[in-house]
């Protein structure tokens, strides 16, 4: 109930803070039977993994998953995969600065307000660190869903967007570049520019797109629990998140009906899919697609004028190893969080005919 | 689990198909001792309801509300509040061509492939007509939250996009048009072009904007359930609904850190407010808003080509009485669901400090 | 999350109380598909319904459901099966006497200290009138679970107790008789025993036994939602049950784990069945068997010292129509609620394997 | 979903099997700024460990609880409290000889039938080894009701029963005695009877009662999540528990409304005590107390006709380090399982009023 709990049927409960002993979770509800890739699960760690390449955080922290319960012989038992990823890598006293001070745009300030206390360290529960452990879940629900066909990749960072569709480029370059855009011209272009930020002591915000590819018809729950309202609230619950659309999107909004409405073929595929692949919350067997918005990383390597928990003005000065931009490294939290989604929808769907 | 629910401590369960007899819920969790006011109710059905303008459907539907339960000499009682709108004007041969046809861009074909079984009227459940009942326990959250303004409003209907500020206009100009626009001039223009429309038997989409006032710091979970996140979900559980965003948004993806960050000021406000008044998915304070994009409406007055469920080719003719644009009527629903969030939030926050 | 949903996959909420305007609920999560037999449904009711007998309350309710949604052409739809009882017969004067009064052994108090407000007319939300909507979704249940047979009766009566264990009666001949005894001579002490009490204006306690056959292997989920525990919460749940034992239960606590252990047949089977049917949580395919324990009612008409709401001693003679024992009524709410739980875990239970 | 959740609140999500590499759990919910003191959880956790005394089984687990998450400078920070039990004495080989067999009475047939596929090493995660778990969370939730006493104790062994009340005993002599009895004399003549059992190779049953002192009236919530019903479930969910009663229990269903009914002392309180604490499934005030019943072990240190899962009929030796009674090592379940429903309902009862 404390909104660590993501998930109905495939549910994962994660727990940790940036700087506490370990971060993990439970992931319960997970079918068994299924043979686990190890390997699978550590290659989208290690897409996610600080110090990976040049434009992203410095810092360096394997982020090897350990698990504790749930596999057996190579297989999910059907029971609860607990697991953990250990903290290696703690100067906590990077973060003596904070203690008493309220980072701007940082989330600091709330958990004070709400919990009346917190662990200041790295920014503590609101970490980004936390979504390893989401990352982790993801895989294994990808494998779960072996015929379902994830892919994020980075269509904008800052003012430089990408305006190929997805249908008009090579998912195969996507991992060949550090920014994860599958358009090799433009890749380049955001790389330089991260670079460019980076030194400015500044940071920037981007843009992930997301494909899901051979989803059968049918997922998705009818009225509050829609298949793109979980996927929509499974985005906005990644760190920096500030929008989500999906099909046709805003821009959906500027059409009209008799342009915007997907005509079928005779095999019950349509001709376009404004509708991103769902209609009426429930899957068609189209391709799904959305995009997700990331605001700029709020810790920005200059001064700033901010406030104590005194309510006093203080200078402070951004200090520590962090990203310039988060797409690159979100790319596999937005695919792990929509195959969680899928997952989900996948058992619940088991449960809807007689 | 079926998604017919929403809310964990405010819970909203709904029931109804568009052309049964009758539509309601359940209220479960409503805090006792709320002196209900049902005219207040009765006024957002109101502006839900079909018929009101010249600009929307003109079906007659008077969308009476009848509690059972949980009501004791005007007061609730803490437990379950029972409500139901009993359909009066249901023309159930209006439907009787797609009982076998999928209407492009509806719901039709994907809850056959569900369900293997459909209550073909007028789209049965993936009516919006389900959001009535949305409308009353909103009305009611909105009570339990004397305290907290919710306003939403339409910003744009298809390119004609109003260009102020929620600052900037004046609310109680809202009501005073039938597209529920707070900018005049704008409001006489969307007017317009939505006749326009309808007199080519189209439809054309539009934004909603949605500001709530006077929140409390602290409410929103950590992690998964970050208010944002379920108000993204709430409004993407709206019927026809295509993206939802916060604060800056995708427009906050263009922008650099340096210039993103809300300074704060002295007192804990902050200068800028692009964090949509909300950080790390709990509320600080500020303003919250956020706008939300609806798809014109599927059911054109003009002829498409289709398929029924033997997967053949069939001429299909819009009828019946629909709207040109959804968003005039889908204000009071945006208001709701933002005021079922805010209520479920503020009881869980209750249970956070020992 | 109030109390007033039962269930995860197949869903209901209740809502209503005893003298307001209806009782009712929403079944959320019935499959689609299941031809309902609504007279099936009137006939459970019938079995609760005051009136029905000599030895139950005297008054007149008709119990009538209505259907407001979920089904279509005599299916269900896989969609919220919306349903109200009107009240009719309602004599709210009667209970003018417990407007500031507590009776004894009622929730009257501990409703006015939880919610600070009560609906005081028969008891309110408190009133075991709830229990009709319960028997409706347990109805609807049974249906879906055609192959399963759910079976309760009265096995005591205060001090007289049925010796016969479940496999050496006839359950024809449990609808033989007002008290719902299987075996017929106890069946008429027990009758003239309750009349008896009846007349001397007292009340008196009971057992009832359920009896669940042709159970799947595989149902109940392991460590907090074992099948035996939620069967006991379900129990629990009902009004007036005080204690619940399955299997060997508490006679079980004497044995040696030489005698108690069920050895296994070579098909799997056991030969005796010490474990009512379920092994740690989940059914074993054989017979699942339990009792609940009733106290007598608190109504008794005999003048009874009690208090107000300003805690002043007053004299309270109790009036009304009751039951002087509630076992008899309680048969089909006990097999309802059964019906509920394994409607439940069978859904639950096609989530399990990849 | 899949049952390894409990609460709704103050949740715990446990993992883990026997002879897995750790086991451990989620709190999630657990407010802020409760100043934990880990030494009482260790001392409930020492209560629940194996090789403690003579009388059960002499397996070495020391059984120390190592905390990941959730816990800041002594305090809980009222985000997830992860934690884990790292398994050390793992003698996996035990039980090569329940591979392919299935023991008596033991779950594991039946995690074959539901899953495909079992750990069986121990029993996997059907072993009471899990219930370790909930002695760390039932610790940190009795630290939260500080005000609340939970105190359990056995009150049965086979046919030895306690025949004093829990008003006549003294508390403080629980813990003097290996059986956890506070009746010395009875305690000894279990302590005797436990060490012929286990001479003998067999095991036997028994029943702890619980007693719940100054609980505020109110917690509870009507109709399903009555506090009573939750209470059971909690009981019902520990290994081999068989039954539970609460109040008068099964003898209530004896009694005569006119002797049973609780009178009301002016302050509110009742003259006696029949109702255990509980009104229509709310707290009253007045002690809550229950029985809990167990079964025998069903690991016997004799030979037994079992079948493996080739269905063949296979002769069984029962091995390795057994408990003979389970009822003393139980007794910090007992109050753990309760601490974790009182905590629940204290939390969501914040939610009930305007």
């Amino acid at each position: 109930m404390s909104g660590n709990k993501f998930g109905k049927l495939f549910q994962l409960t994660t727990f940790g803070e940036s700087h506490g002993k370990a971060i993990g979770g439970v992931i319960d509800g997970c079918p068994s039977g299924i043979e686990l890739d190890k390997e699978a699960i550590q290659r989208d760690l290690d897409r996610r993994k600080p110090g990976q390449s040049a434009i992203v955080t410095q810092r360096k922290e394997p982020d090897e998953v350990e698990f504790f319960s749930g596999i057996f012989e190579g297989k999910t038992t059907g029971v609860p995969i607990g697991f953990a990823i250990f903290n290696t890598n703690q100067k906590s006293r990077d973060y003596d600065h904070i203690k008493d001070q309220y980072r701007p745009s940082h989330a600091d300030k709330v958990y004070d307000d709400k919990y009346g206390v917190r662990d200041y360290r790295g920014g503590g529960r609101s970490s980004a660190r936390e979504t390893a452990s989401r990352v982790v879940a993801g895989a294994i629900a990808k494998q779960f869903l072996a015929d379902v066909k994830f892919t994020a990749y980075v269509s904008a960072v800052g003012e430089i967007q990408m305006d190929k569709s997805y249908q008009d480029v090579d998912f195969d370059s996507i991992e060949k570049n550090p920014v994860r855009c599958p358009d090799p011209e433009k890749a380049l272009e955001m790389e330089e520019y991260i670079k460019k930020i980076r030194k400015e002591g500044d940071t920037v915000g981007g843009v992930i797109s997301c494909v899901i590819q051979n989803v059968p018809a049918g997922l998705g729950e009818p009225v509050f629990d829609k298949l793109h309202a979980e996927l929509g609230k499974a985005m906005l619950s990644i760190n920096a998140v500030k929008g989500f659309e999906y099909g046709s999107g805003f821009a959906g909004a500027t059409q009209r009906g008799s342009n915007h409405n997907d005509l079928y073929n005779a095999d019950g595929s349509t001709q376009t899919n404004h509708s991103g692949g769902i209609q009426g919350g429930i899957s068609n067997g189209m391709d799904i697609y959305f995009r997700v918005a990331f605001k700029p990383v709020a810790t920005i390597m200059q001064s700033q004028t901010t406030i104590n928990n005194k309510g006093e003005s203080v200078e402070m000065q951004g200090k520590g190893r962090h990203d310039p931009c988060v797409v690159p490294r979100a790319v596999p939290i937005v695919e792990a969080m929509a195959a969680l989604v899928l997952a989900d929808f996948t058992l619940l769907n088991r449960a809807v005919k007689k």
